[in-house]
Formats: C-alpha cells, structure tokens, sequence
C-alpha cells in the first residue's frame, strides 16, 4: 500500500532543527466559496505525485528529515478557542527548536502562529505575499477574520516590521495606508535585493496567501484576482528566502474544490515541498 | 439585501460627461459555443466579487458617478432591427453628453456603435484588441457577423483609421489586408507609445474582443486562441487609454457558461470597472 | 457534410518530400491519469476550429500537401508488437521519403520512431522537450515506458546528440546524469541560437512532450508540472526548428479527457499545424 | 552664412505659449573639474548636426517656434546677485506666459527658477533626474551650492512635491533623508506609470542633471558615476512629460571640455530639441 | 615580422564561394568630420589584436580560406569614375563566383555595388541598418552622396526590397517615406523573426553603417546620435544574416581619427571578421 | 591637506576580520598597451571622488575598518621573485586572519594568491570574470603569464572548483577546454542563482579582470573585447558574492593611461569600495 511523499518521509514528532508541518483547517470567516479546511489533506495526498528532488534547490526531501504533525483540532464553535490551540501548538514547535510550516485554512490562522512567534523573536519580520490587503480595520463588525488578520499583526509587529508583496485588490482606505507605512514592495526582476536589504539578519515569518498567484496559475482559491504572480515569481520569493533566516511560514487559502484539474493542490504540494527543504536547510 | 456593486453604484439615467453601461446580449451569428447572450448580465452579477477601488488607477468607483441604462432588447428574428435598436440607443446617449460602454453579446454589435459614434466624431479612431482579424469580405454568405464586423467598421472609417491590437488568427487574405493598410500594431513593451502617436488628439472607440487575452486568463470565450495577452499587456492598453480622448467602448464575446472557474467572469467585470473610471476621467 | 481540417487538407498517401501524420495512440505504461490513447483522434477534430492559414509562419495549410495515414493499430496485450508495428510504419514513411509527424498517445512511441530514424539518419539529433526527464533506468520494474524512454533513446544516439529542453522534474540521479552528460538546453530569450549552434547541419528530430507547457496553458496533460513554458516558448523553438533538416517529430501525452475546456487540445492542434508547415517547407 | 539651428529656428522675444530658452552659465560652487558655464553656447552650437525633425516625437522645431533669449549675465563676484538676476528673469518669462528652459551651468541655478515658479504655480511638482543626491544640509560651509540645491528646493516645496529618479550616489544621511520622505522613485519599465499618478494634473518643473546618464553615454560632466541611465531611460522620462503639465525645465552640468569627441554636447542638444518640442506642444 | 591577421590569413586573388575583402577609401562627399579614407587600412592593422576564432559562431577564420584583394583606386578628382571603378570591382568578384565585403569609406559606395549585384540578382534584398535615413532626394544639390544613397537603391531595387533597421534621424519627409513604403522594420527581441520573414529565400546585401552603433559603443564616426545599438543588437544582425543567403556586404563609415581609444576600429575589425566568416560559411 | 578616502579610511597594519588592501603593480608580460603597473595609485587617488557610502549595499566605508597595506615590492627584473613575494604576503595577511583585496597590476598576480589561498582553503571555488579565457597552455613559449594564468590556476584547485563569468575572446582550443570542463556560466538575469548553488558554502576567491566590462563602459584596459558586461552585470556579481564565503579577490587590469577621461579609474575604485564593504560585512 502507498502512503503519501510527505507523509512517508516524514517523522511525527517535532525533530530539533527542523521543519514541522501543522494543517490548520479552519474555514469559518471565509465570505464566498467555501472549502479551505480540506487543503491540508489534499496537499497531503498530492504530494504523491511531485518527485521528492527539488532542481530548483537541488536538494532531495529524504536527504531532509521533517516532521508531520497532523491537524491542529479545529472548535467550529469558536474561532476564539481554535486561534489559542494554534497559538499554543506553535509555542509547543518552537519550544522543541522546531519550524513550524503551517498550512491553512484561511488566512486568519497567520495570528496566532504571529504571536507565538513574535514572544520568541522579538525583531520578527512578517512576509506577507498576497492578492489582497488584508489590512481592514473590521470586516463585517469583526476584528478577526481573513480581511483583518494583517492590520492586528501589523499592531503586533509594527508596520515597519511587515513587507507586503503581490498585493493587487483592496480598499482606497487600506492602499493609503500601506503607502503611509511604505510596506508595499514592487515584485520587479532586481527585487530580490531589496527584500534582502530590508530583512538583514533578522529572523523572518512568511505568510504566503495561495491567491497572490494569478487565477490562471492557481484557480483554486476563494477570491481569484486577475493580474497576479506566476509561478516564476514564486521561484524568486523562495530563492531569497533561502538566503535569510526562515523560522517559520504558512500557506493559505487553497481551496481544492473549485480547481477540479488538481493543478491548484499541485502546486501548493510543490511550493510546500520547497518551503520544507528551505526550512530544513537552516546551518 | 445586496444588490451587485455596478447596479449599487450606477445611476439609471445617462448623466452627461459620465459614463452608461449599455448591455447589448446579442448572440445569434455565433458558430461555434454559444453563450455570449448571458455576458452582461454576469458580469453585473460578478461585479459583486471586485472592490469598488482600483489601485491600478487610484480612483474609485464610488467617487465617479456612472449610470447603468440595462439591456438594449434584442429581437432575436431580426438581426437588423436588433442593430438598428443598438444605433438608436447608442445615438440617444451621446446626445444626452454621456459616454456609452457597450457589453456584449457577440462582436457584430459594434458595427451599429460606430456608425452612431461616427455621425458626432468624423475623426474617430477604433482601436480594435481582438485574437481574429473579423475583416472578411462575406462568412457565410452573409455580410454582417462577428467575422466581418472589422471590415464593415473600416469601410466606415477607412482603415488609416483603424488600429489593431493582438491579432493572431485569420485567413491569408485578412492577413495580407490588414499589411496592405497596415492596421496591425505590434503590442510589445513600448507599444503604448506607438499607439499614443497614432491616435494624437482625436477621440477613440475601444472595441475590446474578450479573446485577445490568452486562453489561459480567459477560457471563456467562444474561439479560444493561444498565445494571446496576458493581463498586464491589458494594463498598458488601459493605461494608454486614460491618456486620449476615449468616447465609447465595447467588451464583448465573454461566454460565462465555458468557463465555470467564473474566473472570465470576474476578469471581464475588473476590465469594465477600469473602462468606468477611464470614461469617467473626463475633464 | 463538414470533414476536420486535417482530414480534408491531406492525403491518404504519403507523398515524397511531404509531411506524413500518423496516430500512435498507446496508452498502457502510464501510471496516473489516463487518456492520451484519444489524443490522435481528438487532435483532427479539433483542427476544424482553427485556421489553415498560420501567420507565425505566414504559410498556409491548404498550400502544402500533406498526407494523413492514420492511426497505428495498438495491440493492447503486447507493448513489444505495438512498438514494432510503430517502428516499421515510421521506416515505411521513410522509405517513400516522406517525413513522419507522429501523435501519442503516450512518450514511449518515440523510442520505436526514433530507432527507425536512426537507421536511415546515423548523424540524427534528438531535441527533446518536456517537464520531466525521463531518463531513469527502470520504472516500477519496466526498461520501457514514459519514464525510461529518453534513457533508451540516449543508448541509441548517445547522450551527445540530446539536447533537452524546459525539463523540471526528475530524480536526484536523473539530473546528476543530465548535468554529467549537459544534455539540458537553458530555454532562455537567446537559447535559438545556443540550440542552432549546436545542431549544426544535422537531421533533426523533435520529441515534443506537450506537459513542457506550463499547466496553466496545458491542463490536458497527466502529470502537470507548475513552472513551464507558455505559447511564446513554443513559438521560438518552432521558429529555430525551421531554419534546421528537420526530418521527422512527435507530439505526445495530450490526454483530451482531464481538460474539458478543450483549449489543450485545440493546442495541440495548432502545433500540429505549425509541425505540418514546417516539415513541408524543406527544399 | 550658417548659424546654428536653434538660433536660426528662434525668435529673439518670448513669445505666448510657447518655450524660450534661456542659458545661465553659472560655475562657480563646482568643487571638481569646472567647464559648465562653456555649457549654453556649446549646446547652441552643437544644434547643428542634429536635425530639426524628432522622430521619437514625431515634431519638427520649424513648425514649433520657439525664443533663445540669449545668457543670463553672471556676475562673478557675488553668487547671491546672479541667483537674483535668474529668479528675475525667470519671472519675467512667466509674466509673458511663456515656458523657461533653462541651459545651465551648475545645478544651482534651478534654485531661483524654482523660487520664481513657485509664486505662480503653488502646487508645482519638481522632478529631479540625477546621478547624486544633492540634498545637504550644507557643503564646505555654504547653504547654497551645487549639493545642496534640492535641500534647499525640497524647504521651499515641501518634500513631497519632490521626485527624484536615477540617484545613485550620496551620503548616508541623504539616503536616509530620501526614504524618509519616500522622494525618490525607481526607473524600471514600467515607472512611466507610477510618475504619472504621482503627477496627477499638477504643473511640473523638470530638473535635469545630465549626469543622470551613464558616463558611458555621457563622459562630459564633472562627476561621472557608474550605474547611470542609458537614452533608453532619457526617452522614457521625455515620453511621460508630454502628457503632462510641464511649465518649465532645465538641463544642467554639461561640461564640453572633458569630452572631446562632442557626444555628451550632441546628446544635450538632442534632449534640449525634445524639450523645446514638448514645452511648445502644450495646447 | 608580424602582419595583420586579415592579411595573413587571406589570399590576394578572389576564392570561388569564398568571400573576398574590397577596400573603398572614399571620403569625397562627407560633410562634417572627414577621416573614411583611413578606414580600411585601419581595419586590417586592428585584425592583429583580435582573436581568429569566433565564440559567437563558433567558427575559425583560419579554418575559412577568404581574398584580400586591397583597395580600389579612388579617383579624387572624379566622384563618377570612382563609383564606375567599384561597380566593375564588384562584377568582376561576382564573376569569380565569390562573395564582395567591401570597406568603406562613406556610405556612398554602396551603390555602384549594388548596381552591380543587381544585374546578377534580380531579387535582391537590401537590408540597411544606420542611424540616418539617407533617403534625401538631393543633399546639397547633388543626387549622389551619403545622405541620398539609399533612395538612389531604393530606385533600383524597389522599397519593397529595402529593409531599414536602426534608423533614427532624418528629415520629416524622409520618415514619411519610410512609413509610406513601410521599408522600416523595427529592432526588437524578436525582430530577427520578422528580418527572415521578410526575406524568405531571396539574395541578400547587407549595407552596414557602423553609425547605427550607439556613440557610446562607436564614436569613432562622422555624425554620431545618440539612442543606437548595442553590440548584442549587432550579433542578434549577424545570427538572422547566418541563417539567409547573404551575397555581399559593406561595412562603412568608421573614422578612425575621431577615437584615439582605438575601440571603434577593433569593434569595426571584429564586425569583418564574423561577416568573412559568415559569407564564408554558405554551403 | 587632503589625502585620499581609501587613505584615510584605512589603517595600515591588517586588522583580523577585516579586509587588506594590497598593491601589485606588476606589469612584465603584458603584449600589448603598457600602464596597468600605475593602476594601484591611482586607484587610491581616485577613491577621493567617490562617497564612502554605497547605496546599493546600504554600507559605509567609514563604519567598516579595513587596512591598506601598501603595494608588494615588484622586482622588475625577476617573474619568480614578484610572485614569490605577493605568494608570501597573501599568505601573510592570512595568517593575520584578513582578507586580501589585491589591486593589480596584470591579471598574472592571481596565480600566487591562489597559492597561497589554496593551502589555507582546500575547497576553495575561484570565480573568474573576464573578457579572456587565459587559459593557454603556454603563451610566446612561456607557462606563466596574463593569458596563461587561468591554466595555471586550474591545474591547482581542479576545474570543476574553476567557475568562468563574461568570456567572449580566446582560441578555439580554449573554448574546447571550457566546455569540455564546463567551467563557463552563462552571466543572465537569473544566473545569481546558478551561481550560488555551485558555490553552496564553500569559500570564494574572485578574479575580476575589468576587461569584463564593456570598453564602452571601460575603455581604459589593454585589450577591449566588444560585448561586455554594463555596471548592472558587476551589480548583480557583487550582489551574490555578498551572500557566498568570500575570503579574497582581485581587481586587476586598469590601465589608467588610456583613458583620459579618469571614467575607467572611478569605477575601478567604486568596485574597489563594493567589494572591502562585501569583505568586510562577514559576521
């Protein structure tokens, strides 16, 4: 019988120095179409159909031991509870020298692992690649939801700890402020430098929103936005961040039902494969 | 209740110096998938799943009043009268001051548009962006369809007057007329500026053919055609627009029933929300 | 009654000095989505949607005789018999000195064209595009099938007459053989000219995996492989491949089902066409 | 008798509407190797081996009359007095309605120019093209120089009606100064778009130090920086302004002595007749 | 005792399909700075400090027999015998089956050699790459000189057989010209595509101004302008010309006085070297 | 009294840590244009108009220490014993735990740096940028001299520890040699990455002749090879090597005596800054 890529090479337990993978199915604020509480099963058992050799990187996912955690237990009944158990199981990696690699679930699941982070670094850089702003004072008299969740990790981190890539949708109230705090950076060719001169030697946290891609590369997810990244663009992100020091990322937003021809779980499937051999080649 | 965002925003009476909405679903000449009767009411339906705000442009649609005057009825036995009823209307909101954005329905409505816009503006350029040349002499045996509609405009307007963008499927002999008049325009990385130089001070009708873009961004359209435009190539087109004298505009061949990602849906209600803000630009 | 283009553009016969289709539709080795055995016939039908005239090559269709000689019989219980049967219709299409431009079906119908090719063309150079390697020295068992044709190949003409193309999946070993042999090509803005030099004088034949194409333009296709080339990559290598002794090439691994859109296969028809033009165009 | 083109194509008087040059041959606060103030008539005289007719914009100089109103006096021995007799004559300029384009001399000639625009245009927007910043808070004692001019520009005009583009050399604290202020602006492809929306309807002053150039394309200058714009990125800027509100320009630290082969004197006159045709196009 | 490369190398008698060096020293009607004369010595004493292997093509020119057979004899007093001298000059090369690279001199040279290819080549292409149009009807009251040669051409060979890349300054009524006979053809990533389409299989004669260089790369020329080529330009020139069926050349208009640094005459020596072996390399 | 920046920024005994400046004038087997034994000074005096600042590393001189050794004795009259003597004062400043930034003089200095670098790092990658391939077996029968240095250098650490930027001139046989041991990498906008993953983390040795450059941007060196690098591709080089192991480099080749213009000069010293700021910036 043939279990999934990542799950055979994967340990279940949380080993030192290296990446762990926690689903984060939550799917609860999510205002149009639903369905991103199966994305972590469905990268799972995609990952079957990805080799485990990355040319990219040029490294092999069995040379680079991980761990797979399984699920953190999402109480449809209250986003309050599940945000602390995330909040609690990223602490649990962290405090056994772990990486978290988190995979949404909406976006909304980026807080908490932000704030279990941020009390053990402190100078957290939060890379944010996204579609949309996320950066709303309240969405629908809530605070916490897919629209805000980057305006309160802003009020964690400041502003001048966030930088904003890919963002092509929003309000004229979220733009404004995002000039006013220049967090925005132009994705250009050179642009690799300029996102490793503002990180320097700080520790970083990516928080990579699926839909930053174009539709046409990746049509499953809940709000397609024309005029977005390409695959090649996602290449240049995750080349830079080899060079700096990851501590920990999230993918969000897949959601496996609206893309029927898989091609969307695919490449979440491989750009987790790519996060987990950069998370895994830390010195 | 909700209504979409385009009838929330929209006045229903052509205001003058401000754009209308003009839905025009014909879609009897059609050869292959029909499905482009379906488009305006899609799009406004779509309209919904965009922000109100571009940041491409920096304004937003809320702060630039527009009128949606609904559909011009087609009279399904005759195509005539259907062409006459889209002069008429199209005449009547120019004489109101106002600006007429056109959603088709297939390409053949364009040819009544013109022949309104070219009574009030003798010097009228029509920008055509199109995957297909549309300049047959006869398809079918008949004159007036969504293969011949170019070559009716032109001899309106005559071909000097007469640009194209993205053109990449036709017969040899399209071909060879459209080098003989060179109406073809290159649309490369500094294209903007040829086409700037073309048009000088005169006013401009975009005819906006929905397959110019690749097939990738947007299957839903009756005869897809690869190697098209990506979104960015419509980007320099919009932004070389908001730059002339733009009176009028069409976006048609949208077929929403192919393309059930809703992606071309979506895609065609961000191209109208920037041909709103573009019309309604106006000093 | 309307006839597909291919169909009512070729012969029956092949003509000497003249392309020649020919079906392969082999679908047994393939180990996750299957279909491509109706790729053959899904490819002529498809050409009744597309023009015969091609403005990439300012040729027309209708201008270059062609024969189409149908499908090779596929004996389902014996891959052995099958690959004979391709190898001795590819050799009898030579011997009438026509030019063979076979559809798979699946990648392993190159290795009995290519042995037949090799007979007549001892100096012949395989140029080989597709996502993936297949250079392995067995799969699941098997010395013959998609994942070990280029290796069997390789033995054939040595791996210093391959040169492969937009290759970006495979084994750690796979890419240590390509690196050690430096069959990989970069397909870069100026690679016609790396990929001209080293063809020199040389018949040449082309092993065009459609899944090289990126997903996003290529959906129809078993194993979608984010990262690959879009229309405009295809278009260079077409246009290199007509300026060298291009003496037979295949198209492979479309699998018509997986893409309901139908725009892969209208695609691949419009490759096929190009193939036909430029297998026609030899003095 | 051949007099230069620029001359010959003048009037002597300012004429309404239209463009006059005006040469300040100031170098006096140059700390390196002097030669500007040879500048205006260098430029005037080098008018003649270009043609009269711009293919970039399409303009002829004898269909765009133009005045020369010859060279501010310099009067040596006092900085201030000269400064004075530029803000003046400026002044007058406008009060004839006409458009100043000024040939320096040093960079601190744009100082008074400004101070005289700014009375008539409140909302004036300065884009300022160069190699160095030029924005300290003094240089070797003095407020007033070559190095300081843009601080002293940027006091009158507030920093946010400062762009800069092309700036590559400084100090830390200018640097810091910059991005504080968000004044500057990266010259990439697409950077036309972004200066426009900076721009909006607002009159702008352009600012040109030639040694934004490259000292490839421009050895003629006194502090050549490598890493500098190529006339790609010249045309790109000219292209922008002529769809804007542009009331006044200047082109500054041309120093003919240090290149013998006249290049950088020929490319200052070819910049000058855009500019002249640009001034002269506003309706 | 070291001689030149180029002399070294070839032979003193035309070689059958071998091509064959033609010094034209004439500098007769050059207007502004004279120095042509000294070009062709110039060239072949420059060979020394060149390599006689091209990485470009891949080629040796040790490997690839050529002529050298000197200067023709200017005739100072009689502009007319000296273009007679080089029209028989050039018949008699073709006579002798070999290929004609002739140096100038200025650009007027190039028509007697025309005159004379197109007695044996009545299909002759003319590809013209220069900074200038040279397309006047007279210059200074006569028909014959550098800045009429090509219209002369043109009245010989037709404008559908004239090709104009890289041009960049003239007269009004010169561009006009060209857009009218549509003889430009625009020098993009591309546009070797579109150089071949255009010449298909027909004869071609190659009329290179070293001018179309940007001053940057040449300033060693009489009429310098600024926004030419680069040298990638020029080799993406000589790989189409390596691909077509090149019967002549010229490279004129180098002035060896204007550039002490000696990089224009090694570039111009360097451009001989890949064109000797491309005309050399014709089957 | 002023003294130059290079100067005054540096101390004169090697500080462990940091980087150390050493002159070797050496200029014995230069063939053709002499001067490259002035290079050394004029480099620190040139460093006097350059700001101590670089933006594009967002670094200052003057908070990085760094000494300046002065120039290696050059014994005129005996190869053996120059090299001698820099082999022992590399191995010095080594041994002080600095990090040699060697200024030539002739590109022949690399060979006994190697030498010395090699005992102290035996995975040592050498990365060579240069117009030349000076991989000559032996040069006007001598083994050790500018265009055999690269051979000399190979034999020591192995070819495969041997990486080739920017050749564009050598010998057929050399050309051979480098793509036999494919030391070349193509230098493209995404060759960063190639770059880094074939270093990975093993210590680097930069060779940097600045005939890389193109003479457009360099004129002043002995041997200009048209096609080069612009300051962009030095950009991109510095910009990677900041992330690698460096531990020593050289910048070799200026020949400040033929180019009037000082433009060659600066920029050596700007590379010069860049690279004590890269030296100087490991933690």
């Amino acid at each position: 019988m043939t279990r999934h890529l990542f799950l055979e090479a994967a340990g279940v337990k949380a080993i030192p120095g290296r990446p762990a993978l926690l689903g984060m199915p939550l799917d609860v604020t999510s205002t149009y179409r639903r369905g991103s509480a199966d994305a972590p099963s469905a990268i799972r058992v995609s990952s079957d159909s990805i080799e485990s050799y990355s040319p990219f990187l040029d490294r092999d996912l069995l040379d680079a031991p991980f761990a797979d955690l399984g699920d953190v237990f999402v109480e449809s009944s209250s986003l309050e509870e599940t945000l602390a158990a995330i909040r609690e199981m990223t602490a649990l990696v962290m405090t056994a020298s772990a990486f978290p690699l988190c995979l949404g679930g909406e976006h909304t699941i980026a807080l908490p692992v932000v704030e279990a982070l941020n009390e053990v670094h402190p100078d957290l850089i939060v890379v944010h690649a996204d579609a949309h702003t996320d950066l709303r004072e309240h969405y629908e008299g809530n605070p916490i939801n897919h629209a805000t969740v980057m305006r309160r990790i802003a009020e964690i981190v400041g502003p001048d700890r966030l930088i904003q890539l890919g963002i092509r949708s929003g309000t004229k109230e979220e733009f404004a402020w995002m000039r006013r705090h220049a967090t925005i950076l132009q994705w250009g060719p050179a642009a690799e430098r300029d996102l490793l001169r503002r990180i320097g030697d700080r520790p970083v946290y990516l928080s990579f929103d699926l839909d930053v891609l174009d539709p046409v590369c990746f049509p499953g997810t809940g709000n397609p936005e024309p005029g977005g990244w390409f695959y090649a663009d996602v290449e240049r992100l995750l080349f830079a961040l080899d060079r700096v020091h990851l501590v920990a990322a999230d993918v969000v937003e897949l959601n496996p039902r609206v893309d029927p021809s898989e091609v969307s779980t695919i490449t979440a499937a491989r750009i987790v494969r790519e996060l987990l051999l950069i998370l895994g080649n830390r010195p």
